[in-house]
């Protein structure tokens, strides 16, 4: 169960209204690695493990969290557009190119369709999407996925930190940032956590027997580009990260394959075919056989 | 520039059809972690690096291998389907309840629209996305995003590698599996070389000043569940990962701020509001100045 | 802000699994009128809300009440999903064509993505959309999308009752139904108080002056169909809802405009003309300045 | 079936070109809540419909005139960009920020895709989906979705009126206007016609047993927020709507159930357990059992 | 404007009820290719067509049409749906596995969102989208666009034809087959008249002046993969189907450039450099910069 | 399998930045006619081609060399945004209109997500959909789809090529162009040679028998608009394009048949019907069978 308390937890107010930056905000708020990305992931991470305990006291904790950051959000952004110029026309753009460009900027539908509120869309208005999820069971894959979260996150953060000079906002996204290092910080702990408990190890899945793997393929790096420096790298030789193994280099495949023949399914499909269609016209018996079907 | 050769990776054939399982397989062709989920990734990260040498010739490399997946992934699925049933009818169905089983199980359109072949779209038939790419720029966010999408794509192959006993799908799942090895050992090497090479370090993005933001909160275990076990893990005491902080253990925010008082746009985004409506009732005047616009 | 507590409101066991069912469930959680959609959308409301007081303490209220119901679907799928059968191979099928038809009928992303979990998805595995959300700023309108949403709701959990007989899944589904018989009732009666405030009325918005719009039009019943009896209802006839005007009926439009002349754009967009192209033609003049730019 | 007549309903010519305003119309064209989506409704409602007589040839009537307002719009659209600027360079922007301007409002789509012209999207580009129908066989739940879409549809209008000060744009707009308001009158009308003829009642659906519900909660309002006047309103407290409840309210649930605890689906979905992994490891057989596999 | 009459344009009723093929059906009602898809695409080419005349008198005239298989395709699916199986229990499984084999092969969603009723999506439940739809303005290329999607129609109706045996919906089906063939014939010979008319010509866009492409390339066959026989079609050698130009053949690219260095945009994106970010690492005076911003 | 070499195969270089264009070059690379389209495309047909030889090997070589297209775009992209403004504020907005406007014209995600790099998203910042791919096993139609995707690209870049006077990108294009040129070209002659060999003919699918078509509605105009020039077109008179009917002209549908009657699924569907909830409330025992269940 959720409960709401109506207070925010950091200030969350532009010292002036700014249209277009509301449009930008909406990245943070509902695209690919916004909050309520976030939000969702930890939920179901919680609500589809198989572990009781710490690491799932651990996701439910954030999850909650994270509601209230999109919160924050919504909350800076119906703010940022209290004074969103609406009536603006083509004289308007004409006198004043300022508040032209100001419309140019902005998200429309904010105003045509939220009367100038937050939406649960990124800045180019594409709706959030449950296929941003990642709840896979697996912790050590989906704690790697969250931390990734977190860094495309506080990264996005960064940019729009450095895109406004706005004291309110400022202050609101240094908060944000400050969770953000927590957050990166703590998915990477973890992580060793998982594997010092044992519950966990690389590769991913660590419970897959990995014998049943095409071993003479698992620690080569094949160059499939023409770059030279691709071997220089530690990818390329030495001790696998996982341990398991001896990395070494390679230039383009080591294995390789002839491309199965072309398939001939069931010539009801009407694929383009050589013989059968050349068979079924030459032989009356065939068509008159499909044509009574 | 990409060159084809007319030659697969490894063998991708399968010993007898199976419509059911070429459905699923679809999963790690064109689902969020499928094959060409990864070819693109890589493929944008190089084409938007800064970077010259060993990272760009390694993503580079890296994305001409996995197209040639998604080819071995799609060959195999044409196998799978050339003997798909087609002419399925309800006394089919009645006659042999296998048979219906099957066309439940399957993709409808991999027949009816790919006339028994492949499809860039999940086992649930959801097409492929852009939205899954991830290319931001900063390489040790994009190398863990890429790590991620290595474990969830080996743990959907060891999945499904245990929903069918055919040996030619297993033989090839085995290769692929093995690759995913190889791929997540050289991101998380990769991530190890990024911060040796002194380019990048933690938090994401690490050459974003750290003291802009609200560092109080930038080590904090916040709970906002009432989970028990959440206060044990090694998220919650001791040294930060980025070895900057040290974490801390809260019950709940420790910061808080008033909500903001409900906002009020111009008048004309026609929103529910107290008073500027009563006032406009109140006020002729208003309203004949808005008559007039 | 936003608290988690580590129970659910209401039991949410189910007696036996069944991999099937837990498909369908997906509708009501992350369904266009799945729990989610109505989570998101109160919460949206309240945050585009320019009014406070009860209305705001009303989404607010419900809003949280939504985020656990999303737990407590969540939670009951990921029980059905326990003992969902993953090995199952074409001899299985032969086998057992009940275990074939259970996957058949099962969400193979459950499995394949989510490890036997539940997914922010429909039952079709459409992954949500922030495009089902419905926030405007004017409550009469929102409220009667949430009237809607929760009527269109309680028909869909009826629905699926009727599509178990496991008892601990109808338990659920019982108190899923009354609450959506609650918060139907409470749309309702939150819309006649708006109305009954002062604070808006028909038609929405009311503080737009209806004198702008073509009121010739503005109560008549124009067939565009040739039903017999579309002139037997009350909108053909009598008082209008709003109380401002009084139906009427016709057969088909009672104004008609001629179809403005196609347009002609710039010539550089290459469209399909008849004069410009042959003017262009004929005119070496144009074309060499053309070539020239 | 459908027949074609090459003019309007109304009037849909513009004093002049406007390109920025022709993208904002594209929100009542294809957007959610634009005109595509209330003639599919209509039309789908139709198509679904269980009931002969009147209601159907309502929906019939009404939707057949929707897809004429979607041609009234397009047909503006195009014509609001007749002078669609199409080459405007750096240069121009610098001479002339208007012109700029103008650009940054646009769509750029409907120049490089539909070659100035009016394309089936929002006013953010999003493609119209058929995720925004509604059409449930339920005509009380249906008809209440209609009131809505017409309610959000005059709202939306009624602020792109504000937009413009084109007389051409505004007569059309005046039009659309008493369109939406005779069709929301209509819709409610028809609700209460619904149940004045014995179809409907509340709640939806009116013929499910209620009994087979959790009465208990029936008519609970549960506040899971803090705010202090939730209790305040017409929910909290009297007769319900429906006519069948007494309406109480409550701080919080009145119900809860303990977190069932996680489940262990096949180990083989390798999701992360303590259990079962530290036995498996524990188990040379298990193990070799399943490399057997 | 359009006007429906409530009659089908051919009859439309199965002989008996198939909830699976009623599914399979929605491909070409919603799909990709589906009737929704051709009676929108001719309707905006209309809408945005440049020329008056008997072209756009064409795709008025079809597009009214195709709604009307919209129509009569939804009448058919809901009729296949009349008894489609509701209450379906793990029970009935295990007694009759043909039915749950067909609850396996049916939409849910056609059940529990549309009360057994047809929905504006494809046979996999995706949503119709207007990204299907082209309307660019350049008739060439839209009766090609056109005259592809008919084929792709012809062809899905085709393999629908051969999946079912019941005669009343084959009987449909051969009537949309027929309006299929004459759909293909009539838009190649639209591309012919277009071409004899003067209006258009190949390549498409016929009045872009030609001698501002790089016209070594015109005509040149490029071989990027290694097949042994592209180079035995007439594309590779004779006169090309334009008329301008003489095909050539060769084996991979006649150009080539070297890659640009990566780029270095503003630092405060935060990307991973070389350069910049050691200099700004060592110079005080830059990272002090940066921190007073 | 795919190799990659790190060259270009022409030369993409801007003169100068330039933000605004970069997002309208987005359209090329991410969007419905843009080059990952035709990669893909081209790519999923070879993989589901029924037939070895010339045409397959040309669609793997015409695959192969769209994906190098893609990597010129986004090459050029991330150049074109190399001085992308970030730090817009405000102020900057009011001291320069002209950096203000080009922020409204750019694509926000490009700075934020990507950092001033390119993403698989169209002008717009839709994310490119595999609904985009025409791969349908047969060949007359799919080779029809790829002309058109080609004549609607070469469209575009003409717009495009109008849309800049930056001599480097204009030579980009001018290759593109004419590579456009080569492939709508080697289609057509394609389509020609398909028919020479006797592989497919009119109409597609030629070898579904066309006796089983309704074949007195086979070549018949019908115009369901009242334009009066319809009846001009050669698709109204003489012989047909596949050479095998005779076109006709008539005004309106030339059959018809009644609407079916309304269907009435299962009850507990709770969809609106009349008679059954009449006779279920008048009959108790239905009722109270229903409640027991």
């Amino acid at each position: 169960m959720f409960f709401h308390r109506q207070e925010l937890q950091f200030k969350s107010t532009p010292e002036k209204p700014d249209a277009v930056y509301a449009r930008k905000l909406q990245e943070v708020l509902g695209g690919q690695y916004g909050e309520i990305t976030v939000a969702m992931q930890y939920s179901f991470q919680a609500w589809n493990m198989h572990l009781p305990g710490k690491y799932r006291d651990l996701v439910f904790g954030i999850g909650a969290e994270e509601f209230g950051h999109v919160e924050m959000l919504a909350t800076m952004i119906s703010q940022l557009l209290e004074k969103s110029p609406l009536g603006v026309t083509e004289k308007a753009v004409q006198d004043d190119p300022t508040i032209a460009a100001i419309v140019g900027g902005t998200d429309v539908q904010q105003g045509i369709v939220a009367g100038a509120g937050a939406r649960p869309v990124d800045s180019n208005g594409n709706p959030w999407t449950g296929a941003y999820v990642t709840a896979s069971g697996n912790l050590l894959a989906d704690f790697t996925a969250n931390a990734n979260a977190e860094m495309q996150g506080r990264l996005q953060v960064s940019r729009l930190y450095q895109m406004t000079d706005d004291p309110g906002i400022r202050e609101m996204l240094s908060f944000l940032l400050a969770r953000d290092t927590m957050h990166q910080n703590q998915w990477l702990r973890a992580i060793e956590e998982l594997k010092a408990d044992g519950l966990e190890e690389l590769p991913v899945p660590g419970n897959f027997p990995q014998q049943k793997e095409h071993t003479a393929s698992s620690y080569e790096y094949l160059n499939f580009s023409d770059g030279q420096q691709a071997g220089d790298g530690g990818w390329a030789r030495g001790k696998s990260v996982d341990g398991k193994g001896e990395f070494s280099y390679h230039d383009g495949p080591t294995t390789s394959a002839p491309m199965p023949p072309p398939t001939h399914p069931d010539s009801r499909f009407y694929g383009t075919t050589e013989l059968p269609n050349a068979v079924e016209k030459a032989s009356g018996a065939v068509q008159d056989k499909l044509n009574r079907e």
